[in-house]
């Protein structure tokens, strides 16, 4: 395993500079779901496509895409000049008035959506994008609860955390009491004791219907879920589930949300993620991928049988930042990206013909890898003590401790030059969609072998 | 009063494009607080300082700053610059990384806050902060309620729409079952039978104190105010009245926090707006002004023993976009423009000497302005059918028709090139702090003329 590449002489290392921003950091920044006096965030001097350096001139392989973010890698030059030109023409204008980038990225999101949704509500990024497709559902439908899956994350305001099933709401306040969780399908640990996919999915959905009845179907607005599950596990529903699910909300009047934040625009390899299983939602959220992150925004595309719900009377949310020009322009930007460079058939390729043999391989390899799965570029490799039992290597909501391995995991992929993605017991491939073949098997070759530096954890 | 000014060749009319850009507007975005078949949002073409475009050439003195957002002003040199800058060497990050940007805004926020206050978490907006200020605050004093005012707002997500006091939230859910609401002081329109400033306090004081006490002081983990009262009226606080909430909060081990989101960032000739009140808060929330929102940004500013409630124990709230670089580069220059052009003295000196007596000169003149107070560049006309019984023009959350009378003198204000703030029976004055004093006092005469055309509506 090589050492980390250094950068080119364009970034020469700045080790004081990067000092200074660490030192500052401490003194004054306070960080996301972490213990402060517990971090040593690393100072990020910079970065191209699928590649950020530090300070000292180390360059990592950016298989995390920055949380799922950066779908088009790091300063693409097409997105930086489309929020530059705009900084120079408009940067922003509230709301309540009319412009044209807001105007075109709204007409290009509902160009993508599905026929009967044609109406996007812009945030300020994902949770806002759930708070107000919830507030929406909830106005549209007449009914108050709102169900989610367990492993699942929607966001960290009050209504978001509260939907999402993952441990970041355990130290949460339960705040919004119309929310009830359940089960969803995933075929390699099965809550529902199945032994295939067909079976998972039946039963999965067996399960949510005999849960809604319980739960009183008439109380029910909407059923929110990622059509793959992100954060939690790359878990790709099986085959018939999320057209099952739908089925059901029909029967049953309650809306289906889409919750694309994660998965939206091009991880998988199709503009919204739930294209992959023959399904229509009510609302769909989206946030990162539609313009990489490069300036905060988050939105909900509306059916048009709830945008007319507000066609008379008024929508009762709204922000000062709403359809924000300059987080627009970057939107239109990454329409144009994609089909110049032919974005959701690349990440179609590379996810069939590149990663999935490799991690297959994995799999076969290493006996501590459980589970590979994804869908164009957005895998897991599920990591277990024995793939007999399936018992993962680290628990649920792990401690510290718990982690080492991981943790090793993690120090070994870095030293090597890649910044890995890691959650509990699984570590996710996430790179940016323009990553380069090259950059992508350098990449899966330094996983490997770091996956055989904790291959005594196993058994 | 002259017809609205035209503008000069750079900006030329284009009102094709104007219509396309409305046309799309209507068939694909979806607008904040809005019945969506109700509005006709006028298309804006560009702006500069403190006047911005149409595509049909007309002109427009910002008096609202675009909800109280744009404290420099439209396209302000050295804010596009830096935008631009950032945006070509790295538009963002993760929160978990260091950021030079992001450390050196976060060292100029706690440089500007009280001693004592030195972290800042960073959001996407206000709501957000609020979101996060109230998560802080619960965790620390390990207490869950919550006190807001009524007349006040602090954001549109779950518990920042319950914690707002205002009409807003009358369509929405009281989420947040820990929030309590309270009447604060009001001089004019005294809930207190009071007859003066000093009783207005003295009584506010006494009736908070009383409810804090029925409540259950030692269940109340914080209450959250405007140091001016925004958007339901430039309430600003009688004399004693902060500081003794602050007494009364630290009797009862509750925390403060200050929501700055529209008064912060020398909107009221300080940094923060609580430093004309001799008081310290123990979080202060903001977003707007820190950057003119020309990319999407709130925060929290942290009393240092709250920081430390999450120094070992990890804080359970994050956002994908926290510290964005690209957000974090405007506050860095605003802090350079607040300097060079001497904001917060040009503010103090504008306020009082500008504005203070020509407001006076209205109040005299005309029968139907009852009210007029403010402080820095933020002022309220509060409007009377009677200045002896002070009855409203119109009355608290107005139906369509009963807003006649503020809808005319809207109309007549742009008709004369002027975009008013109008909340209910007032209009506030919220320009740009860039505003040159000329454009400000033509501001006010068109106010003046305007007012004219509805004194018939008196009495």
């Amino acid at each position: 395993m090589s050492a980390p590449s250094r950068v080119s002489a364009a970034t020469r290392p700045d080790p004081e500079a990067g000092q200074a921003t660490y030192d500052l950091d401490r003194a004054h920044v306070f960080h996301s779901w972490s213990a402060q006096d517990k971090i040593s965030p690393l100072p990020v001097a910079g970065g191209e496509n699928a590649t950020f350096w530090d300070f000292e001139g180390n360059e990592y392989l950016d298989f995390n895409s920055q949380m799922v973010n950066l779908n088009l890698g790091h300063q693409h030059p097409k997105l930086v000049q489309a929020i530059q030109e705009q900084a120079g023409k408009l940067a922003t204008i509230a709301p309540s008035f009319a412009n044209d980038t807001r105007s075109e990225a709204a007409r290009l999101i509902a160009g993508v959506a599905p026929e009967g949704m044609n109406h996007v509500f812009f945030t300020n990024g994902g949770a806002e994008a759930v708070e107000n497709a919830v507030r929406m559902a909830r106005i549209h439908a007449g009914r108050d609860k709102v169900m989610a899956a367990y492993r699942s994350y929607h966001g960290a305001t009050a209504t978001a955390i509260t939907l999402t099933g993952e441990p970041r709401r355990f130290n949460n306040r339960h705040t919004d009491g119309g929310v009830v969780h359940f089960q969803g399908p995933y075929t390699y640990q099965s809550p529902f004791w199945s032994e295939n996919e067909e079976q998972e999915s039946e039963r999965a959905l067996e399960h949510l219907e005999r849960q809604i009845v319980l739960e009183g179907a008439h109380t029910i607005a909407a059923i929110i879920m990622e059509p793959v599950v992100g954060g939690m596990g790359v878990i790709v529903p099986p085959v018939g589930y999320l057209k099952g699910l739908k089925e059901i909300c029909d029967k049953y009047g309650i809306l289906f949300i889409a919750d694309e934040v994660m998965v939206g625009f091009g991880r998988c390899g199709t503009w919204f993620t739930f294209e992959n299983f023959d399904v229509t939602p009510d609302l769909i959220t989206f946030a990162k991928g539609s313009n990489s992150g490069y300036v905060p925004l988050g939105g909900v595309v509306i059916s048009d049988k709830i945008h007319d719900t507000f066609a008379e009377k008024p929508f009762p949310g709204g922000l000062t930042y709403s359809g924000h020009p300059l987080a627009c322009a970057p939107v239109v930007a990454t329409f144009e990206v994609f089909e110049e460079e032919n974005i959701l058939e690349r990440v179609r390729d590379l996810g069939e013909r590149v990663v999935r043999p490799r991690l297959e391989e994995l799999r076969e390899k290493h006996a501590i890898v459980g589970d590979v799965r994804g869908l164009g570029l957005f895998w897991a490799i599920e990591l277990v003590k024995d793939k007999e039992t399936r018992e993962p290597l680290v628990p649920y909501n792990p401690s510290g401790d718990q982690m080492t391995p991981m943790n090793e995991f993690a120090a070994a992929c870095k030293k090597a030059g890649l910044w890995p993605y890691i959650g509990m017991n699984r570590t996710h491939i996430a790179p940016p969609l323009t990553i380069s073949e090259e950059d992508l098997l350098r990449g899966l070759d330094i996983i490997d072998e770091a996956l055989g530096g904790i291959g005594g954890y196993a058994g």
